[in-house]
């Protein structure tokens, strides 16, 4: 592993995943100096990923005016299992990845320390070191965007269990019989149930069948471009499909929050994602009160639950949260 | 806190459930020498029942010919939310107890330290301790009875949460829509689809509404005195309904240890409680089979998915594990 530059005082944390890497640049407390964003291109394979990875991140320094004997380490969030002792990508579905030794090939092409996380993983770091305040010792993040992804505290350090895969809370069953298909070939998981791709599906196969909503108007019949926000605006201009489908969605997410309360007990559960960016005025106070209701007695006495306020950001702040930690 | 006997060399264990209470003395080396059994009679209210708990230890330690000045500490498994550091019950439901100082009144009666903890925790640490060879440093006990509850050990120690309620997996829902009535109040728990008094709830309608089953045949049509070993012993005699009714149960006994390990990627799950200790010929293949299919690619390669040999006793095993950790 490189030794990190001498006088460096600054991280970078980089989150990607099939569509774009974001990474960003970190003071020693934590600020965020300077970001960048380039589109991923996982066709080009591993290779062509990593040197895009490695890419984005001189950008976002140079973004700072800063050069790269300036930063100490960098963190980094993979969208797959990750074993962050071995520095290798196990799997990662979404980019065909299999065996990727992330952390090595990251440091032959930055010459810096690098440390390797799942996704979630890091952004529950993130949120758990830079936004939650209390300091809880047990708490769980749960990202819903495009798919669902957690990430679990315990004791005060993250938790990945046996295999480095724990917290992939998107993939239980809540609807055992006749759930909706899920992309990992499972029936009635909670991402298929309340994922951003589950709501657009809803909501297209509703429009197909002759459903009639603001959407349409505003997108056009297909959809195609349909994203988080267009959500909140049908909402708002007062779409009651729309909001009754989010709002199905939203109960499901407090079902699950609810199990996680039973099984784990936390302080504080966090949502993020682009979904509770987009929604969280509809869908936190329907979350909050279905996971209550579903909690067992006695075990949500304890328990905040809360919108992250990082969104976007809680990845390539767990990002520059690890490499603080790790580098030296 | 009564400091314990100098030359003691034994530990009880006690399990209490609504129904009886069942004490076990253990050498060091957590070998059973004795045990004794009364009924619980939750009637009599927190203070009656804690004299028979103590009158339950006597008539242990007395039918192994020891003295209560042989016995170094008691550890007892409570059936609800146990604070184990103040020693209190905070809620028992099935109890009808409410915040119960268990450890200064049994201290009190018997003159020895006692330890107290959540029964399924206690169970799960007696395997742990007494049963699991591989010493796994994350395992989760799931005891499937009456009820079903859960014990959790994370990097090598009991996890009970922040408010000391972990592991209450017999209350994650499974089934969100059109899910049956569970004892908590909620629909499709766990407890609801696969304890003992869902699978007799189940035959008990179908038999209502007209399903043949050998069980009338042996048991009477009201079926009042149905118990697990009657399930395999009907399955025994080829009776499909009784079968299809536990194999449905197994079933979702598999999803719901694929969510754990989902969750939190243990190295071992293991099953006991009383359906188990019955059935576990039939439902175990069941269960694995289950599990296997609806973990997420990867999370399940490090698991192991095992039945307690340790039966009923898990939970005295525990208690004796707990007080000869904690007795001075």
């Amino acid at each position: 592993m490189p030794s990190a530059p001498a006088d460096a005082k600054h991280y970078v944390g980089v989150d990607f995943g099939g569509t774009k890497i974001y990474a960003g640049v970190f003071t020693e407390s934590l600020q965020c100096i300077g970001t960048a964003r380039i589109s991923t291109k996982p066709a080009r394979g591993a290779a062509g990923v990593i040197e895009r990875v490695a890419r984005c991140v001189t950008d976002a320094v140079d973004e700072c005016d800063l050069e790269m004997k300036q930063v100490k380490g960098i963190g980094i969030g993979a969208p797959g299992a990750v074993d962050s002792d071995k520095g290798k990508v196990i799997v990662a579905p979404n980019l065909e990845w299999r065996d990727v030794p992330l952390k090595k090939e990251l440091e032959r092409h930055l010459n810096l320390p690098a440390f390797i996380e799942n996704d979630c993983n890091l952004s529950m770091l993130g949120v758990f070191v830079a936004e939650l305040d209390s300091k809880p010792q047990d708490a769980v993040g749960i990202f819903i965007g495009t798919g669902i992804g957690g990430g679990i505290v315990l004791r005060g350090e993250l938790f990945t269990g046996a295999g480095h895969t724990a917290g992939e809370i998107g993939h239980m069953v809540l609807q055992a019989d006749n759930g909706p298909l899920c992309g990992c070939g499972n029936k009635g998981c909670f991402e298929a149930l309340a994922s951003r791709t589950a709501i657009f599906r809803r909501i297209q196969d509703a429009v197909r069948d002759g459903q009639k909503t603001i959407l349409t108007e505003m997108l056009g019949h297909s959809l195609d471009d349909m994203r988080s926000g267009d959500l909140r605006r049908a909402i708002r201009r007062g779409d009651k499909f729309v909001k009754k489908v989010v709002e199905d969605a939203a109960r499901y997410a407090g079902i699950a929050v609810a199990n996680v309360i039973n099984i784990l007990n936390p302080e504080v559960v966090v949502l993020g994602g682009g979904i509770v960016e987009a929604l969280g005025e509809h869908i936190m106070p329907i979350i909050k009160e279905t996971s209550l209701e579903h909690a067992l007695e006695g075990t949500a006495a304890h328990v905040t639950i809360q919108a992250s306020k990082l969104a976007d950001d809680a990845g390539i702040v767990g990002g520059a949260v690890l490499a603080r930690k790790l580098s030296r």
